[in-house]
């Protein structure tokens, strides 16, 4: 199943997409949660609940019509993992890691589909990088591998855009992937079981302005869905909604040659396969 | 003026610290904001009214009663930075940096004054660093340096505590800057007005079971106040009760021979002139 969360007149909804129509969830059970935190919170008697109703006639908005949000709008915590793809480690001259590089992005980077990033006024250097994204369903500290799985809701994609001028100012990346209007997230969260186990196997792919520069498969993951859950929450406890970009494949623009850089009016697409694409065009700051 | 934020029997509150005593927002003037970030928001008219309040008799109650809360509970942002200090730098084998090493906490690590700071089970290289920390007034994007203090609403202290090992498994640190229970606040903020522009020239240190390990000059910091907001604020967009901790001095336990490490049973107090004393005791991970 895949949720969405999108702009009504009344405020915010949570909604089921089946092929190009969304179902407000409030239409399909009662008791509905308020937001996608509160879905993921009531968990698989909610998830059973909604699968029974569906296909429902007549209650669909086309999808095109609805204004979607980041999934889940106000995560609680955006981690993010650096060097995941042996490849894109070696093209940006690291060796292969033993441990994840993780950083954290604020709330307040995140961006909708087919909402604008935001080229900030201070740096050119703008790059795209397609991550599958884990959304944690349980609470979750110091959960062994093989159990690590269970806590999760299920996936969506991030765009982890960075400045990389920035990014590479320090030897911390974090102001390069921090600025305002730079991580698109969605367009929904499928949920695990609609994806094979810990989401390997899938094609994970940017197109900019149509033509592909990354294509991968999330197989190549250095460290795997369970054992990046498993080391995290050695270290925080994660909760229902905190999301986990798992790092980017190969074919970003700053290893290009010559670099190549998202300029305002561009567009571009981040896909995962099962999940669906992540679309935004590309602005100034204003 | 010192602000804190307390629990009471009946949630959290707002008071001015005078002396030992915690003099109630509520009760000092009519329409108390609910919460730290409200009273920042409400800003100077606010701050004019507290003051003509005070002193005011019999309605304190003693600080040592008072369960104090980190000052923002809920901080928007936690920004730290690293490497601020030129002798600190210079003792863990890095080069005076021409620009801020910038990482994120996340809310989940704060500790309130007085609490806990949790040794994690996975290493014993826990180790204090002691911060001056701004608190944004208001909001703040693309700031001169020139105005950047007109931005600041005042200052609290972090025990920015780092678990070494994991903060240097990868080149980025903040794993080790991110377990739970590590981040103390506290304990007051102080305006800006209580201390000198841009708070220079203060004495900031650390005691470990009574002993200085950290005894150094705010007057030493590489990037100012002034200049850290103004830098950061070209990335993103800083709101009223985001905190920006600015950089430990020298001193810390992983740089001394033999390495020294926090251990359960410690307690570490970090002070920074004009504003306060920050303790709290070391405990195992349960």
């Amino acid at each position: 199943m895949h949720f969405a969360t999108y702009r009504t007149s009344t405020g915010e909804k949570v909604g089921v997409v089946q092929a190009d129509a969304v179902f407000a969830l409030s239409d399909l059970v009662s008791d509905a949660p308020e937001d996608m935190i509160g879905v993921i919170k009531a968990g698989a008697e909610l998830l059973a609940k909604v699968k029974a109703a569906l296909p429902r006639q007549g209650v669909g908005i086309p999808l095109a019509s609805v204004e979607l949000l980041p999934p889940v709008p106000r995560p609680g915590k955006v981690l993010c993992l650096g060097l995941n793809y042996a490849l894109h480690a070696k093209e940006g001259g690291n060796p292969i890691p033993d441990y994840p590089s993780l950083f954290i992005r604020l709330q307040s980077t995140l961006v909708a589909p087919n909402a604008p990033i935001i080229r900030p006024t201070v740096s050119e250097e703008l790059d795209y990088e397609c991550e599958l994204t884990i959304v944690i369903g349980k609470t979750a500290h110091d959960v062994p591998e093989e159990q690590a799985l269970d806590y999760v809701f299920g996936y969506t994609i991030m765009n982890d855009v960075s400045v990389r001028d920035f990014q590479r100012k320090t030897t911390q990346w974090t102001a390069g992937k921090n600025f305002d209007g730079t991580g698109p997230l969605g367009p929904v969260i499928a949920t695990a079981d609609s994806l094979p186990p810990g989401a390997r196997g899938l094609r994970i792919s940017t197109r900019l302005n149509g033509t592909t520069m990354q294509d991968s498969d999330t197989s190549d993951m250095i460290f795997s869905v369970a054992r990046t859950v498993s080391l995290l929450s050695q270290i925080t406890t994660l909760e229902p909604g905190d999301v986990i970009a798992t790092g980017t494949p190969s074919g970003v623009g700053y290893a290009r040659k010559p670099p190549v850089w998202m300029k305002p009016g561009d567009v571009v697409e981040v896909e995962v396969e099962g999940i669906g694409v992540l679309r935004n065009p590309v602005a100034e700051a204003s």
